[in-house]
Protein backbone atom coordinates (compact mmCIF):
# COMPACT_ATOMS: atom_id res chain seq x y z
CA UNK A 1 0.00 0.00 0.00
CA UNK A 2 1.14 3.76 -0.32
CA UNK A 3 3.02 3.37 -3.64
CA UNK A 4 4.24 6.08 -5.16
CA UNK A 5 5.69 7.25 -8.68
CA UNK A 6 7.73 10.17 -8.95
CA UNK A 7 7.96 10.84 -12.90
CA UNK A 8 11.92 12.38 -12.26
CA UNK A 9 13.14 14.86 -15.44
CA UNK A 10 17.37 14.75 -14.77
CA UNK A 11 18.03 17.46 -17.12
CA UNK A 12 20.15 17.28 -19.96
CA UNK A 13 22.72 14.81 -18.76
CA UNK A 14 25.64 16.04 -16.76
CA UNK A 15 24.94 15.68 -12.91
CA UNK A 16 25.44 19.43 -12.70
CA UNK A 17 22.32 20.10 -14.24
CA UNK A 18 20.01 18.11 -12.14
CA UNK A 19 17.71 19.33 -9.57
CA UNK A 20 18.06 18.36 -6.08
CA UNK A 21 14.61 17.49 -6.11
CA UNK A 22 15.67 14.66 -8.90
CA UNK A 23 18.45 13.33 -6.72
CA UNK A 24 15.94 12.97 -3.75
CA UNK A 25 13.49 11.49 -5.39
CA UNK A 26 15.32 8.96 -6.65
CA UNK A 27 17.08 8.71 -3.67
CA UNK A 28 13.37 7.93 -1.83
CA UNK A 29 12.71 5.43 -4.38
CA UNK A 30 13.34 1.70 -4.31
CA UNK A 31 13.21 1.20 -7.86
CA UNK A 32 14.41 3.29 -11.06
CA UNK A 33 12.90 2.90 -14.15
CA UNK A 34 13.99 4.31 -17.46
CA UNK A 35 15.05 3.98 -20.66
CA UNK A 36 19.16 2.58 -20.73
CA UNK A 37 20.24 5.28 -21.94
CA UNK A 38 18.93 7.35 -18.94
CA UNK A 39 19.57 5.05 -16.18
CA UNK A 40 23.59 5.35 -17.28
CA UNK A 41 23.15 8.96 -16.72
CA UNK A 42 22.02 8.29 -12.90
CA UNK A 43 24.35 5.17 -12.62
CA UNK A 44 25.59 6.96 -9.61
CA UNK A 45 22.36 6.99 -7.90
CA UNK A 46 21.54 3.50 -8.23
CA UNK A 47 23.14 2.22 -5.37
CA UNK A 48 21.04 -1.11 -3.56
CA UNK A 49 17.97 -0.03 -5.73
CA UNK A 50 16.49 -2.25 -8.14
CA UNK A 51 16.25 -0.94 -11.92
CA UNK A 52 14.17 -1.68 -14.64
CA UNK A 53 16.63 -0.47 -17.87
CA UNK A 54 14.47 -0.96 -21.00
CA UNK A 55 15.03 -0.65 -24.22
CA UNK A 56 14.09 2.07 -26.76
CA UNK A 57 10.53 2.58 -28.09
CA UNK A 58 9.19 0.94 -24.65
CA UNK A 59 7.99 3.53 -23.26
CA UNK A 60 4.43 1.69 -22.38
CA UNK A 61 6.37 -0.96 -21.10
CA UNK A 62 7.90 1.55 -18.60
CA UNK A 63 5.16 2.90 -17.72
CA UNK A 64 3.17 -0.47 -17.08
CA UNK A 65 6.45 -1.58 -14.98
CA UNK A 66 5.89 2.18 -12.57
CA UNK A 67 2.41 1.10 -12.43
CA UNK A 68 2.99 -2.61 -11.28
CA UNK A 69 5.65 -1.43 -8.61
CA UNK A 70 3.64 0.80 -7.48
CA UNK A 71 0.78 -0.57 -6.42
CA UNK A 72 2.57 -3.79 -4.76
CA UNK A 73 3.23 -0.12 -2.51
CA UNK A 74 6.68 0.41 -3.42
CA UNK A 75 8.19 3.66 -4.26
CA UNK A 76 9.47 3.98 -7.79
CA UNK A 77 11.17 7.08 -9.86
CA UNK A 78 10.37 6.42 -13.20
CA UNK A 79 13.59 9.15 -15.20
CA UNK A 80 13.22 10.96 -18.50
CA UNK A 81 15.87 12.69 -19.61
CA UNK A 82 15.53 16.81 -19.18
CA UNK A 83 12.11 17.48 -18.17
CA UNK A 84 9.71 14.48 -17.89
CA UNK A 85 6.69 16.04 -19.67
CA UNK A 86 8.39 17.48 -22.34
CA UNK A 87 8.45 14.41 -25.01
CA UNK A 88 9.26 12.19 -21.93
CA UNK A 89 7.44 9.48 -19.67
CA UNK A 90 4.74 12.15 -17.67
CA UNK A 91 2.27 12.17 -20.15
CA UNK A 92 2.24 8.37 -21.44
CA UNK A 93 2.08 7.31 -17.30
CA UNK A 94 -1.07 9.66 -16.94
CA UNK A 95 -2.65 8.62 -19.73
CA UNK A 96 -2.44 5.16 -18.74
CA UNK A 97 -3.63 6.26 -15.40
CA UNK A 98 -6.62 7.93 -16.76
CA UNK A 99 -7.13 4.89 -19.50
CA UNK A 100 -7.38 2.26 -16.50
CA UNK A 101 -8.93 4.13 -13.93
CA UNK A 102 -6.02 3.58 -11.76
CA UNK A 103 -5.27 5.87 -8.65
CA UNK A 104 -1.39 5.99 -7.46
CA UNK A 105 0.19 8.70 -5.93
CA UNK A 106 2.11 10.27 -8.78
CA UNK A 107 4.85 13.39 -8.57
CA UNK A 108 6.02 15.24 -11.63
CA UNK A 109 9.87 16.15 -10.89
CA UNK A 110 10.59 19.00 -13.27
CA UNK A 111 13.76 19.62 -15.46
CA UNK A 112 15.73 21.38 -17.49
CA UNK A 113 14.59 20.48 -21.09
CA UNK A 114 16.53 19.90 -23.84
CA UNK A 115 15.69 23.26 -25.75
CA UNK A 116 16.77 25.41 -22.38
CA UNK A 117 19.96 23.31 -22.11
CA UNK A 118 20.76 24.33 -26.26
CA UNK A 119 20.06 27.76 -26.06
CA UNK A 120 22.34 28.06 -22.88
CA UNK A 121 25.02 27.19 -25.05
CA UNK A 122 24.22 28.87 -27.78
CA UNK A 123 23.74 32.37 -25.69
CA UNK A 124 19.72 33.42 -25.54
CA UNK A 125 17.78 32.40 -28.85
CA UNK A 126 15.31 31.76 -26.35
CA UNK A 127 14.56 35.13 -25.75
CA UNK A 128 11.62 36.03 -26.87
CA UNK A 129 8.47 33.70 -27.67
CA UNK A 130 9.21 30.28 -28.60
CA UNK A 131 7.44 27.13 -30.07
CA UNK A 132 9.09 23.47 -28.57
CA UNK A 133 7.91 21.30 -31.83
CA UNK A 134 8.61 17.37 -31.60
CA UNK A 135 9.66 16.41 -35.56
CA UNK A 136 9.42 12.68 -34.57
CA UNK A 137 6.93 11.24 -36.99
CA UNK A 138 6.11 8.07 -34.60
CA UNK A 139 3.29 9.40 -32.77
CA UNK A 140 2.19 12.42 -34.58
CA UNK A 141 1.25 12.33 -37.90
CA UNK A 142 3.39 14.46 -40.69
CA UNK A 143 0.80 17.06 -41.58
CA UNK A 144 0.30 17.88 -38.11
CA UNK A 145 3.87 18.76 -37.52
CA UNK A 146 3.80 20.74 -40.88
CA UNK A 147 1.53 22.51 -39.96
CA UNK A 148 2.51 23.60 -36.62
CA UNK A 149 5.75 24.78 -38.03
CA UNK A 150 3.91 26.86 -40.67
CA UNK A 151 2.04 28.66 -37.79
CA UNK A 152 5.08 28.95 -35.26
CA UNK A 153 6.80 30.43 -37.89
CA UNK A 154 3.48 32.77 -39.45
CA UNK A 155 3.67 33.93 -35.29
CA UNK A 156 7.16 34.60 -35.94
CA UNK A 157 7.96 32.61 -32.80
CA UNK A 158 11.29 30.80 -32.15
CA UNK A 159 11.17 27.73 -32.93
CA UNK A 160 13.17 24.85 -31.18
CA UNK A 161 12.91 21.46 -32.78
CA UNK A 162 13.53 18.37 -30.70
CA UNK A 163 14.05 14.35 -31.98
CA UNK A 164 15.05 15.17 -35.55
CA UNK A 165 15.13 11.34 -36.36
CA UNK A 166 13.94 11.93 -40.04
CA UNK A 167 15.82 14.13 -42.38
CA UNK A 168 13.00 13.78 -44.95
CA UNK A 169 10.94 15.98 -42.33
CA UNK A 170 13.42 17.97 -40.80
CA UNK A 171 14.01 19.36 -44.81
CA UNK A 172 10.73 19.69 -45.39
CA UNK A 173 9.39 21.84 -42.04
CA UNK A 174 12.73 23.88 -42.33
CA UNK A 175 11.40 24.46 -45.88
CA UNK A 176 8.12 25.82 -44.86
CA UNK A 177 9.99 28.10 -42.04
CA UNK A 178 12.37 29.21 -44.58
CA UNK A 179 9.60 30.48 -46.68
CA UNK A 180 8.14 32.81 -44.30
CA UNK A 181 11.00 33.84 -42.63
CA UNK A 182 13.78 33.98 -44.94
CA UNK A 183 17.36 32.46 -45.38
CA UNK A 184 19.42 34.15 -43.50
CA UNK A 185 17.17 33.66 -40.95
CA UNK A 186 19.98 32.05 -37.68
CA UNK A 187 19.64 28.50 -36.59
CA UNK A 188 21.47 26.83 -33.79
CA UNK A 189 22.58 23.20 -33.91
CA UNK A 190 23.50 21.86 -30.98
CA UNK A 191 24.48 17.94 -30.05
CA UNK A 192 24.81 16.57 -27.19
CA UNK A 193 24.47 19.52 -24.79
CA UNK A 194 26.61 19.13 -21.54
CA UNK A 195 26.88 15.28 -22.62
CA UNK A 196 30.10 13.53 -24.33
CA UNK A 197 30.59 14.89 -27.59
CA UNK A 198 28.80 18.08 -27.15
CA UNK A 199 28.86 20.41 -30.20
CA UNK A 200 27.60 23.72 -31.19
CA UNK A 201 27.45 25.30 -33.99
CA UNK A 202 24.88 28.59 -35.96
CA UNK A 203 24.39 28.09 -39.23
CA UNK A 204 21.26 29.78 -41.30
CA UNK A 205 17.99 28.85 -42.83
CA UNK A 206 19.80 28.98 -45.92
CA UNK A 207 22.66 26.86 -44.79
CA UNK A 208 21.60 24.43 -42.57
CA UNK A 209 23.46 21.30 -43.54
CA UNK A 210 20.23 18.00 -42.43
CA UNK A 211 23.00 15.35 -42.80
CA UNK A 212 24.62 16.64 -39.89
CA UNK A 213 22.13 16.58 -37.65
CA UNK A 214 21.02 13.25 -36.00
CA UNK A 215 18.29 12.37 -33.27
CA UNK A 216 20.94 13.86 -30.32
CA UNK A 217 20.78 16.95 -31.83
CA UNK A 218 18.62 20.19 -31.15
CA UNK A 219 17.72 22.85 -33.44
CA UNK A 220 16.95 26.01 -32.50
CA UNK A 221 15.04 28.89 -35.36
CA UNK A 222 15.62 32.06 -34.38
CA UNK A 223 12.79 34.62 -35.12
CA UNK A 224 12.85 38.38 -36.92
CA UNK A 225 15.01 40.01 -34.29
CA UNK A 226 17.16 36.84 -33.14
CA UNK A 227 20.92 37.58 -34.51
CA UNK A 228 24.25 36.51 -34.47
CA UNK A 229 27.09 38.12 -31.97
CA UNK A 230 30.79 36.45 -32.13
CA UNK A 231 29.72 33.06 -30.81
CA UNK A 232 26.64 33.92 -29.39
CA UNK A 233 22.87 33.84 -30.97
CA UNK A 234 20.77 36.19 -29.60
CA UNK A 235 17.53 36.47 -29.67
CA UNK A 236 16.06 40.63 -28.07
CA UNK A 237 13.53 41.00 -25.47
CA UNK A 238 12.29 44.43 -26.99
CA UNK A 239 13.95 46.32 -24.45
CA UNK A 240 15.60 48.71 -27.44
CA UNK A 241 12.48 49.37 -28.35
CA UNK A 242 12.26 51.38 -24.84
CA UNK A 243 15.90 52.14 -23.32
CA UNK A 244 18.89 52.79 -25.29
CA UNK A 245 21.34 50.05 -24.69
CA UNK B 1 41.44 40.84 -16.27
CA UNK B 2 39.52 37.58 -16.85
CA UNK B 3 36.27 38.43 -15.49
CA UNK B 4 33.31 36.35 -15.93
CA UNK B 5 29.69 36.87 -15.82
CA UNK B 6 26.93 33.65 -15.18
CA UNK B 7 24.22 34.46 -15.91
CA UNK B 8 22.17 31.99 -13.43
CA UNK B 9 19.10 30.15 -13.62
CA UNK B 10 17.60 29.35 -10.37
CA UNK B 11 14.55 27.33 -11.55
CA UNK B 12 10.77 27.84 -9.63
CA UNK B 13 12.25 29.62 -6.15
CA UNK B 14 12.29 26.59 -3.64
CA UNK B 15 15.81 25.86 -2.87
CA UNK B 16 14.98 21.94 -3.98
CA UNK B 17 14.33 23.07 -7.61
CA UNK B 18 17.52 24.47 -8.35
CA UNK B 19 20.49 22.78 -10.04
CA UNK B 20 23.59 21.68 -8.75
CA UNK B 21 25.23 24.36 -11.67
CA UNK B 22 23.39 26.98 -10.41
CA UNK B 23 24.65 26.70 -6.40
CA UNK B 24 28.18 26.04 -8.08
CA UNK B 25 28.06 29.34 -10.13
CA UNK B 26 26.99 31.65 -7.63
CA UNK B 27 29.76 29.98 -5.20
CA UNK B 28 32.47 31.09 -7.57
CA UNK B 29 31.25 34.06 -8.05
CA UNK B 30 32.66 37.56 -5.64
CA UNK B 31 29.55 39.69 -6.95
CA UNK B 32 25.69 38.67 -6.94
CA UNK B 33 23.46 40.93 -9.16
CA UNK B 34 19.43 40.66 -9.18
CA UNK B 35 16.12 41.51 -8.79
CA UNK B 36 15.38 41.54 -4.98
CA UNK B 37 12.87 38.93 -4.58
CA UNK B 38 15.09 36.98 -6.65
CA UNK B 39 17.91 37.56 -4.50
CA UNK B 40 16.01 36.91 -1.20
CA UNK B 41 15.55 33.85 -3.01
CA UNK B 42 19.18 32.74 -3.55
CA UNK B 43 20.28 34.37 0.45
CA UNK B 44 21.10 31.05 1.79
CA UNK B 45 24.12 31.61 -0.77
CA UNK B 46 25.15 35.17 -0.44
CA UNK B 47 27.99 34.75 2.64
CA UNK B 48 30.82 37.21 2.39
CA UNK B 49 29.45 38.49 -1.23
CA UNK B 50 29.26 41.51 -2.53
CA UNK B 51 25.26 42.14 -3.70
CA UNK B 52 23.35 44.29 -5.60
CA UNK B 53 20.18 43.86 -5.04
CA UNK B 54 17.61 46.07 -7.55
CA UNK B 55 13.97 47.30 -8.05
CA UNK B 56 11.38 45.82 -10.33
CA UNK B 57 12.20 47.49 -13.91
CA UNK B 58 15.83 48.04 -13.13
CA UNK B 59 17.18 44.95 -15.68
CA UNK B 60 19.60 47.59 -17.65
CA UNK B 61 20.95 48.88 -14.37
CA UNK B 62 21.23 45.11 -13.36
CA UNK B 63 22.98 44.19 -16.74
CA UNK B 64 25.47 47.52 -16.35
CA UNK B 65 26.38 46.23 -13.19
CA UNK B 66 27.20 43.01 -13.95
CA UNK B 67 29.33 44.25 -16.91
CA UNK B 68 30.96 46.73 -15.06
CA UNK B 69 31.80 44.62 -12.17
CA UNK B 70 33.06 41.56 -14.85
CA UNK B 71 35.15 44.52 -16.55
CA UNK B 72 36.77 44.91 -13.13
CA UNK B 73 38.00 41.39 -13.31
CA UNK B 74 35.27 40.06 -10.38
CA UNK B 75 33.73 37.11 -11.53
CA UNK B 76 29.38 37.74 -11.42
CA UNK B 77 26.24 36.01 -10.75
CA UNK B 78 23.42 37.84 -12.63
CA UNK B 79 20.30 35.92 -11.33
CA UNK B 80 17.02 35.70 -12.88
CA UNK B 81 14.76 33.41 -11.06
CA UNK B 82 13.17 30.17 -13.99
CA UNK B 83 15.54 29.86 -16.56
CA UNK B 84 17.46 32.96 -17.45
CA UNK B 85 16.68 33.16 -21.26
CA UNK B 86 13.06 32.92 -20.69
CA UNK B 87 11.57 36.52 -20.17
CA UNK B 88 15.22 36.68 -18.40
CA UNK B 89 18.20 38.65 -17.69
CA UNK B 90 20.22 36.81 -20.28
CA UNK B 91 19.17 38.41 -23.64
CA UNK B 92 19.22 41.73 -22.55
CA UNK B 93 22.73 41.06 -21.07
CA UNK B 94 24.14 39.81 -24.44
CA UNK B 95 21.92 42.81 -26.50
CA UNK B 96 23.73 45.36 -24.40
CA UNK B 97 27.37 43.79 -24.64
CA UNK B 98 26.65 43.07 -28.70
CA UNK B 99 25.53 46.98 -29.25
CA UNK B 100 28.44 48.55 -26.83
CA UNK B 101 30.94 45.70 -28.39
CA UNK B 102 32.37 44.40 -25.20
CA UNK B 103 34.02 41.46 -24.84
CA UNK B 104 33.55 39.35 -21.47
CA UNK B 105 32.77 35.99 -20.51
CA UNK B 106 29.32 34.70 -20.27
CA UNK B 107 28.40 31.25 -19.42
CA UNK B 108 24.42 30.91 -19.24
CA UNK B 109 23.63 28.50 -16.35
CA UNK B 110 19.96 27.12 -17.46
CA UNK B 111 17.22 26.27 -14.76
CA UNK B 112 13.41 25.53 -14.81
CA UNK B 113 11.58 27.54 -16.52
CA UNK B 114 8.13 28.82 -14.68
CA UNK B 115 6.19 26.80 -17.45
CA UNK B 116 7.48 23.32 -16.37
CA UNK B 117 6.81 24.27 -13.10
CA UNK B 118 3.24 24.75 -13.39
CA UNK B 119 2.92 22.04 -15.40
CA UNK B 120 4.48 19.23 -13.34
CA UNK B 121 2.30 20.79 -10.37
CA UNK B 122 -1.14 20.35 -12.98
CA UNK B 123 0.28 16.90 -13.64
CA UNK B 124 1.72 16.95 -17.45
CA UNK B 125 -0.18 19.61 -19.76
CA UNK B 126 3.00 20.02 -21.85
CA UNK B 127 2.63 16.54 -23.35
CA UNK B 128 2.81 17.53 -26.95
CA UNK B 129 4.14 20.83 -28.82
CA UNK B 130 3.21 23.82 -27.04
CA UNK B 131 3.83 27.63 -27.03
CA UNK B 132 5.78 29.87 -24.09
CA UNK B 133 3.96 33.48 -24.66
CA UNK B 134 4.69 36.77 -22.81
CA UNK B 135 1.76 38.39 -21.99
CA UNK B 136 3.49 41.89 -20.60
CA UNK B 137 3.04 44.75 -22.65
CA UNK B 138 5.90 46.30 -21.98
CA UNK B 139 8.42 44.94 -24.07
CA UNK B 140 6.09 43.94 -26.99
CA UNK B 141 3.41 45.84 -28.64
CA UNK B 142 0.01 44.20 -28.07
CA UNK B 143 -0.80 43.63 -31.54
CA UNK B 144 2.15 41.19 -31.14
CA UNK B 145 1.07 39.36 -28.81
CA UNK B 146 -2.39 38.59 -29.84
CA UNK B 147 -1.18 37.91 -33.48
CA UNK B 148 1.10 35.50 -31.31
CA UNK B 149 -1.71 34.18 -29.35
CA UNK B 150 -3.80 33.45 -32.65
CA UNK B 151 -1.58 31.51 -34.60
CA UNK B 152 -0.87 29.27 -31.35
CA UNK B 153 -4.37 28.27 -31.06
CA UNK B 154 -4.42 27.88 -35.02
CA UNK B 155 -1.75 25.51 -34.51
CA UNK B 156 -3.60 23.46 -31.50
CA UNK B 157 -0.47 24.22 -29.42
CA UNK B 158 -0.50 23.89 -25.45
CA UNK B 159 -0.09 27.59 -24.47
CA UNK B 160 1.95 28.65 -21.58
CA UNK B 161 1.42 32.37 -20.81
CA UNK B 162 3.71 34.43 -18.75
CA UNK B 163 3.42 37.44 -16.75
CA UNK B 164 -0.20 38.33 -17.04
CA UNK B 165 0.31 41.62 -15.55
CA UNK B 166 -2.42 43.28 -17.87
CA UNK B 167 -6.04 41.79 -17.08
CA UNK B 168 -7.47 43.42 -20.30
CA UNK B 169 -4.75 41.86 -22.31
CA UNK B 170 -5.37 38.54 -20.67
CA UNK B 171 -8.79 38.55 -21.50
CA UNK B 172 -8.28 39.27 -25.13
CA UNK B 173 -5.91 36.55 -25.44
CA UNK B 174 -7.98 34.06 -23.94
CA UNK B 175 -10.82 35.37 -26.18
CA UNK B 176 -8.72 34.55 -28.98
CA UNK B 177 -7.74 31.71 -28.04
CA UNK B 178 -11.31 30.64 -26.80
CA UNK B 179 -12.93 31.41 -30.27
CA UNK B 180 -10.93 28.80 -32.26
CA UNK B 181 -10.33 26.28 -29.48
CA UNK B 182 -13.84 26.09 -27.85
CA UNK B 183 -14.99 27.01 -23.96
CA UNK B 184 -14.75 23.40 -22.68
CA UNK B 185 -10.34 23.58 -23.39
CA UNK B 186 -8.88 23.08 -19.93
CA UNK B 187 -6.84 25.89 -18.43
CA UNK B 188 -4.49 25.01 -15.45
CA UNK B 189 -4.06 28.03 -13.11
CA UNK B 190 -0.86 28.11 -10.96
CA UNK B 191 0.22 30.78 -8.74
CA UNK B 192 3.43 30.47 -7.05
CA UNK B 193 4.50 27.05 -8.05
CA UNK B 194 6.84 25.96 -5.45
CA UNK B 195 6.74 29.11 -3.57
CA UNK B 196 5.06 30.20 -0.55
CA UNK B 197 1.23 30.52 -1.44
CA UNK B 198 1.71 27.89 -3.93
CA UNK B 199 -2.15 27.48 -5.72
CA UNK B 200 -3.04 25.53 -8.05
CA UNK B 201 -7.09 24.96 -10.56
CA UNK B 202 -8.05 23.64 -13.26
CA UNK B 203 -10.93 25.38 -14.97
CA UNK B 204 -11.53 25.97 -18.57
CA UNK B 205 -11.60 28.86 -21.12
CA UNK B 206 -15.09 29.64 -20.77
CA UNK B 207 -14.50 29.65 -16.77
CA UNK B 208 -11.31 30.76 -16.33
CA UNK B 209 -11.56 34.40 -13.93
CA UNK B 210 -9.23 36.50 -15.14
CA UNK B 211 -9.39 38.39 -11.39
CA UNK B 212 -7.84 35.45 -9.56
CA UNK B 213 -4.71 36.05 -11.58
CA UNK B 214 -1.50 38.00 -10.68
CA UNK B 215 1.63 38.65 -12.07
CA UNK B 216 3.08 35.50 -10.03
CA UNK B 217 0.30 33.24 -11.92
CA UNK B 218 1.23 30.89 -15.45
CA UNK B 219 -2.02 29.85 -17.00
CA UNK B 220 -1.42 26.67 -18.98
CA UNK B 221 -4.08 26.44 -22.12
CA UNK B 222 -4.62 23.08 -23.07
CA UNK B 223 -4.54 21.91 -26.86
CA UNK B 224 -7.89 19.93 -28.79
CA UNK B 225 -6.52 16.65 -26.77
CA UNK B 226 -5.88 17.79 -23.37
CA UNK B 227 -8.05 15.94 -20.27
CA UNK B 228 -8.79 16.12 -16.67
CA UNK B 229 -8.57 13.45 -15.00
CA UNK B 230 -8.96 13.82 -11.01
CA UNK B 231 -6.56 16.68 -10.52
CA UNK B 232 -4.84 16.16 -13.35
CA UNK B 233 -4.25 18.11 -16.44
CA UNK B 234 -3.35 15.74 -19.42
CA UNK B 235 -2.14 16.38 -22.62
CA UNK B 236 -1.65 13.15 -24.09
CA UNK B 237 1.51 12.64 -26.53
CA UNK B 238 0.01 10.08 -28.79
CA UNK B 239 0.62 6.74 -27.59
CA UNK B 240 -2.81 6.12 -28.15
CA UNK B 241 -2.89 6.26 -31.59
CA UNK B 242 -0.40 3.33 -31.45
CA UNK B 243 -0.51 1.28 -29.51
CA UNK B 244 -3.39 -0.42 -26.59
CA UNK B 245 -3.24 1.93 -23.50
Amino acid sequence: MGGKIYVVGIGPGHPSQRTFAAIDAIAKSEVVVGYETYIKLVEDLLGGKEVVSAKMRQEVYRAEVSIAKALEGKTVALVSDGDPQVFGMAPLLFEMLAKRGISVDVEVVPGVTAALAAGARLGSPLGSDFVVLNLSPLLTPEDVILHRALKAAEGDFVIALYNPIDSGLLRRVLEVVKAVRGPSTPVGVVKNAYREGEAVKITTLGEVDVDEVDMRTILIVGNSETFVWGSYMITPRGYSRKYRL
